[in-house]
């Protein structure tokens, strides 16, 4: 080979400088090394059983790999630009290494389908990585709502006062949202774990291989059925993009919950000093930098979404070069998914639940409205006409300043001759909670078989 | 009830006619009203389960809605703005029907959890439908796939010859696609498919109402199992529409190549008159508009997934009017997505493929140089080299404008003495194709066995 | 002409009905209507004088046009689906009224051209309504600002207390972003108001056409220099969608604050009965509905802007079907801004402040730290110890459970010795707001003046 | 200071390790350094001026900062994590060179105002740049259109050859649109170029700072008029990347037709070898790998540009640490701008134009059938009957397998009786051409008087 490129022969003049910078993929490909030595291994040892690499050769590129990872592991692995990508650098060093075994290990596959393998290989570990990273979270909340099981706080809709909650029950919706983030990983990890190594260029290859073999030897479920696609199918950066942004806007949020919630004037928790950083001129701030940062986060992952699904947009088959382009948003979703999820599991540990004030915004909201309501249809009233009178009664509480409970049972029963003194028993937080007795309801023993159903699904 | 509205006992000014008309859903949301009357039957039956409703008001609520679905289904029903929403406009009708019964119906639930319901009850009919119009489309292709499965076309790369292909090979390209968005489609219907009914306004109900009952009325898997996520949960519509985006990203792709293949400079199709459409000004123009406005409105679905990701963005629980802007996103997805499965699934059934420009195409790119390159691996070569010696062979034969195939023997051996008269057999479009004979390979019986395949995946 | 069609007389079957409804756009185009005259009108005129159309047929048009005019207005006028588009419907009506004549008036032109040329007329007048109303929330800002140039609110940096500002300053901030919102409406409507009349289908024209004398009759300030570009350009829709996405972000931004600042907890506000809702089943609720969707209609407007983006990327020239899809984002972005803006006009005027509330906020804050820090800055201590003794004072207040200004002048001077009597002056609210006496700062006298500056700017 | 941090004197326990990787931003903000340093003298300046500054400190300060400055460019200043960003990693130098002095800076400004004020001083910057390499970009696109002027090539609606035009008309089309991303630059420049410095943390400052005076000496234009608005605002980054997107858009646009014109079955153009790379496996290939990228990075921009948006959703005032997520994009935008500008400036002066496939692809398309409509106009028949007549002498034309300009005067005749010999002057490429001769048109004679006015233009 006259020149370092693996395809120079056919050209007369040389790659431009800024051309090289820009088409290079290896300043970021790099991070693929492992997965690249892993799936070109596979692909010796199938070659080998097809009778088109010999003992000698897979044993020669058996070991020069081995000592390739070592050098790559200890950062001594040298990349070159000229040589643009991972791939090259890995092969060109395996072929100084070992000579003409190492020309040979490139027969019967190409960039395009070897890319596309080291990707899905990437990813895959990548997924796993996350799944045991939710689990982690969940196990977070899933302890913070077990402490908080009875602790009644303002169920809010319109950011207005609802109906009583207990702080466990609101933590189990955010345990809800990440079970589902964690099946849609697994459905993506599905069609993530499918070999598109054997497609070539585009269309196959002329030697015998065995695709299925090589399969099963990287752990894939199955191989992709048809060689154009495989080459070009991005579908999984994308499909895993959007469940990455799934994860991350229901952690904006909880973000946003808990940057309200450490509000002075809400005063619902506190966040650990060593998840908030000060300011450099207002000597009193406490920040909540980690929620806010994750927060806007959300639209990092959001924009790598739609830079993926751009990429493919109108994308004639099979390859394009365009499709380098997917890596860089692929691998800082990961990175970010990765960090915002452990930092999170962390976080939701150091915080600080401050029962009173969570208790007198139920007090200053009428939250125990619905529960009149209630009481008065199951004496009789249709449920329409139940919910005029009570709002009517509302209505003259707050231009008392008052609260419902407050009223004495004389004034009540201007608005319905149905209420008895049995009432008040209804207008507690703690009477209003444990009435929401059903499976999805707030009452404190439903969020306790929640938390027992969700350790079991975590255990299991 | 002294107004229509269901809250107005509270307020002191009745809403201004720009807000009504502002936050007003009953204009798009109507279309949901079948579902909503079967969900609220589901209901009335579970309360009268639980003893809450007597026979005679299910009974009574049973006629009355039976009667209101013929009249919305009959174009008789006077949809009011007042009355904000479908839901309140079904209940008022029913309640001037039937009486106070109809005001009992809304007894342990909420509209929050009920437009979760009726959003999740219509979205689950969409996708069996679309699932059938992608079954449809792939039908399709699968029967020009069969046509076509010797028929040679050049594969691309970079929109460059690279090797031959078959074009029932490319078209099974579209069927892997579509098979994956089939998938996604299944996997969107689980998540979509539990009951949020039961979660009320967000806490739950102090009705001992049976969930799994309602559940089991609606077809639904399971139920949502926290409250407060049940009301404020729409990641099945951004999942959906991500779902929906991979499919108009896929058919923008089979778009951009019908749109190229008939350009005549390519000239590999033409696609039926009844698809296409003229020029005011330019008589002789026959223009692709259907793959065209595919293409473009493939950006239509893209950008309403992405006003469902903002809207979801940062929203504090639990329910907020927000998310009300969450249908129409959805319900012009689901007819973008519907209408294009639909035109297309008949236009590709209208495309005349036209060989003989195909096998030229493939004859002026020297598609079959990988070919010798791995004519002369089989000789011993190792592949690096070997492309090497091919790449200056392609150089010459371009500076003589000649194929390779058309180069002498003689020639060809100043490049590599390996080179032997069966050298011919190997550089034919047919040859090339019938080597590539592995699972994902484009040689014709790996094109049938995957039509077969796929055939007996859609009858299955 | 034997067919209703612009274009048939090449094709040899008739369009699909699925693809006539599918390509059809006069269901969503026909709001153009009267600017598709205008533009008709204006190159008829400019025809003529070229000497291409005679004074009768010039005559003839204009008579009929003002009949299809009134006849639209009216609401008498029946679209075809058949006819396509608004252009063709109008020019077939016209050709039944006037014969001949009417089919002179495509002479030189396209509907290539004449799409892009209404929809650049009807945009411009768009914008010039945004700018009305862009200008009427300002006032309504400003009005408010004026009532409250005083009252004292908490500042807040990452929702922590930070300074006291004044709610005035507060609602001068959103009218900076309008400004700018307003400025970037200006620069758009630049590039609007270019004629692209005269680029025909993609070439120009061979009739001796006079480009700036139509350009000159509808008010462009120039024409676009460049056929290929006139009538496959959407920049202006892209770009008009993203400062559309500008604004209601801003005002995504105001509601977040809003609902915030009327939730019981914060109590900063009240908003008019008449622009919020209640609940169907809480009878206490009063919801702030008309933010919370303009909160979630900021997410529509950002979608629309993908939509358009999308669709452009990677079109080759000149004019494809796929720009068909431009107009129903840039509609629905229109409609969805003006009646956000005049709504939030209206409702800004219905906000209570409650500066109480406020008031007692600050005072939870620790708000006048800064202002300790800078004062023992003017006593000469550096800025950065300054900041680190003020900390530890407000640490030690923070476990006393006070204010810094609640401390005695004993305990502030363990913290520091350069503390004296007069430290309690700046210890205030008001103290820390009169001390921002500059350009931008707090200042009340600040606020007013900007407030004038402002008012001058609007009336100028 | 008993720590590096600048505010840690209330928190009793430090910032966790994973907290400062996640918060710190010092590793992408350091790029920003000389602009930091830049306005901190100009600050410096004004304090000084103000009198609350030294003369001593001031020289101190700016002794300090000369070296920084050189120690920063030399790569000798070593960046630390636990400094959070680049302001402090300066600040903290600084004292440690200059000692009080270094602590004295800070007086009166915060890190909000002061990481606004950098962020604007780069983009301002880069802004300029980039409006340098748009006009060589458009320098060698008028070059090629100047060489091109007379060169005939088919122009495409639909990707369906319409008519004639020149490929000098072809790029100036291209000219135009980065006309219009120039002006745009300069408009969001203006919106750049406000001083926030003065601002402080939120309410502006106790100091008596002249803010106009460091806007002159830092060349901004104005002030940001209100303290709120001036930390908080990201408009114009979101402006910037919009304006950017459009330029990749455009270029996305131009990559396509790159691409496709250099498909060997199109056969267009050819791109120089520098510009273009091989395959490893395909020894024939030479792959246009540059517009590829160009046209995937278009999605980069666009995903940078919801991120953006995204971030700044619902937002409530003032700063919040979401805002730091603005940078990576910006940055990223920035440099796929500049690169790609730059690499396609370079590349079409390496575009081979082949003038021989653009006119046979020219007479394979009708492209004149819209001459013959204007000529039967011209001898008095109606536009659109005489669209109608050569519509069927096309149909007729096509079945014969000839241009229209094949059919002999006879046949002609049977369409149209208007039809004489000098019919056949108008059915050439050059004929057509040189008869759309006004502005806007494709005649060679306006193409070359755009040219000349571009170039008037970018020489002013």
């Amino acid at each position: 080979m006259h020149d370092s490129k693996a395809w120079s022969g056919r050209f007369s003049e040389p790659v431009a400088e800024l051309v090289k910078k820009y088409t290079a993929s290896v300043t970021f490909d790099q991070r693929m090394a492992a997965f690249d030595i892993e799936g070109s291994l596979a692909h010796a040892a199938m070659l080998n059983k097809a009778g088109v690499l010999s003992d000698e050769d897979l044993a020669a590129i058996r070991g020069g790999m081995a000592e390739i990872l070592e050098d790559i592991r200890a950062g001594r692995f040298d990349w070159s630009l000229d040589l643009e990508d991972v791939h090259m650098n890995v092969e060109k060093r395996l072929t100084d290494k070992i000579g003409d075994a190492g020309k040979r290990l490139h027969t019967g596959r190409s960039r395009n389908d070897q890319v596309a393998t080291d990707i899905r290989l990437w990813l895959r570990s990548a997924i796993d990585d996350i799944a045991g990273l939710i689990a982690e979270l969940q196990t977070s909340l899933l302890d913070l709502a077990e402490q908080h099981a009875d602790t009644v706080m303002p169920g809010f809709t319109h950011l207005q006062v609802a109906q009583p909650v207990t702080f466990g029950h609101h933590m189990l919706a955010y345990v809800e949202m990440l079970t589902r983030d964690a099946e849609r990983m697994q459905d993506v990890r599905k069609r993530v774990n499918r070999l598109p190594l054997g497609a070539a260029a585009l269309a196959g290859t002329t030697y015998p291989i065995d695709r299925h073999y090589t399969a099963q030897l990287l752990g894939f479920d199955d191989v992709c059925q048809n060689s154009l696609d495989a080459v070009s199918d991005r579908d999984f950066a994308i499909e895993f993009t959007a469940a990455a942004s799934l994860v991350m806007i229901h952690l904006s949020r909880l973000s946003e919950e808990l940057i309200m919630w450490m509000s002075p004037r809400v005063g619902f928790i506190d966040i650990a000093d060593r998840f908030c950083t000060g300011s450099s001129i207002m000597p009193q701030k406490k920040n909540p930098d980690v929620p806010e940062l994750v927060r806007g986060k959300s639209g990092r992952v959001v924009g790598h979404l739609i830079a993926l699904i751009t990429l493919m947009k109108s994308q004639p088959l099979a390859y394009n070069k365009d499709n380098q382009e997917d890596k860089e948003p692929l691998f800082d979703t990961v990175d970010t998914l990765v960090d915002t999820l452990r930092i999170y599991a962390d976080m939701m540990r150091g915080i600080t639940v401050k029962p009173e004030p969570m208790r007198s915004a139920v007090l200053q909201g009428f939250a125990t409205a619905t529960d009149l309501a209630d009481y008065l249809v199951k004496k009789g009233l249709p449920f329409r006409d139940s919910h005029e009178v009570v709002a009517l009664a509302v209505r003259h509480a707050e231009t008392q300043g008052v609260d419902i409970a407050d009223l004495s049972i004389d004034t009540l029963r201007t608005f319905s001759p149905l209420v008895d003194e049995d009432v008040f028993a209804v207008l507690t937080p703690e009477g209003s909670l444990a009435q929401r007795d059903h499976v999805g309801g707030t009452a404190p023993n439903q969020v306790r078989a929640q938390i027992a159903r969700h350790r079991a699904r975590l255990a299991g």
